[in-house]
């Protein structure tokens, strides 16, 4: 049996799913790249959303990125994320989730990123995120490699089914 | 097509697949409790593992803990894990692989635990995992909520399918 949303969560329901889009990447230390994206959010009664993401190349059709983690209903208003990369990095943030006419924007900025020993040099990420109707788009920012905080990715992507 | 699993993550195949078992849980803190527990690794040709794994409460039926990250191998004998817990905490850990006859055994210490303001307090994590066939066991202990480290959790899962 389905379980009920839990109320700390409700504020992000219109995430639940699995979403499919493109997205586009740029950094001074790396050729543009553009990728296809799959990403899903799913719940099990408790206050977080379980989220799991992954590219693949477009020129190469290669998997690229992948990250998964939990998004936290913590407070009206409130979100927290907690992210695992597979380049060893680990991401916690914090941020606010506004309700728009018919969906969702979250902002978050990382409040710690740690890795592990031959982990990508990261420093700082910011993620915006936000979902109208059947269409989630995003951008994300980060500190990387001896580079300052600038815009990274930015994808767009579309609803493949209903929460589930 | 199946990608072919990457040198760096060879010794760590027989991880690959679904496992299912119990467990027991204890801490000064809390009742003792028993777990029913699937855990699985995947992998997508690149140098880690994806892990992920739930649990249920054997009296309740109601899920438990989660967790999902990755394994990476960087070296002979070395492995790396990047941990999300929905309980808002970021697990960074280092160790050891070793062979054994028909198995392997992970030993990992967390580098670094860090959390979301709102996190469960964890101050450290230490994990071994053995297989022997097809048969997981693992131990976890850990420094949490004000507590010195100490022995956490214990279980033992068996292969469900073979690796996908």
């Amino acid at each position: 049996m389905e379980p009920a949303l839990h109320p700390d969560v409700e504020a992000l329901a219109r995430l639940l799913g699995r979403w499919s889009g493109e997205g586009e990447g740029h950094y001074p230390t790396i050729e543009p790249f553009a990728y296809r994206e799959e990403i899903s959010f799913g719940h099990v009664g408790k206050p977080f959303l379980a989220y799991r993401q992954a590219t693949v190349r477009v020129d190469t059709g290669m998997p690229a990125h992948a990250e998964m983690g939990y998004l936290r209903g913590t407070g009206p208003g409130r979100v927290e994320l907690v992210m695992a990369h597979p380049t060893g990095v680990a991401e916690v943030a914090e941020g606010t989730v506004d309700a728009t006419p018919d969906g969702l924007t979250l902002r978050l900025r990382s409040t710690s990123v740690t890795g592990t020993p031959t982990a990508k040099d990261v420093r700082s990420i910011e993620r915006s995120l936000t979902v109208e109707g059947d269409t989630l788009h995003y951008d994300l920012s980060m500190a990387a490699v001896g580079q300052p905080h600038q815009h990274h990715l930015h994808a767009e992507l579309h609803r493949l089914d209903e929460a589930s």
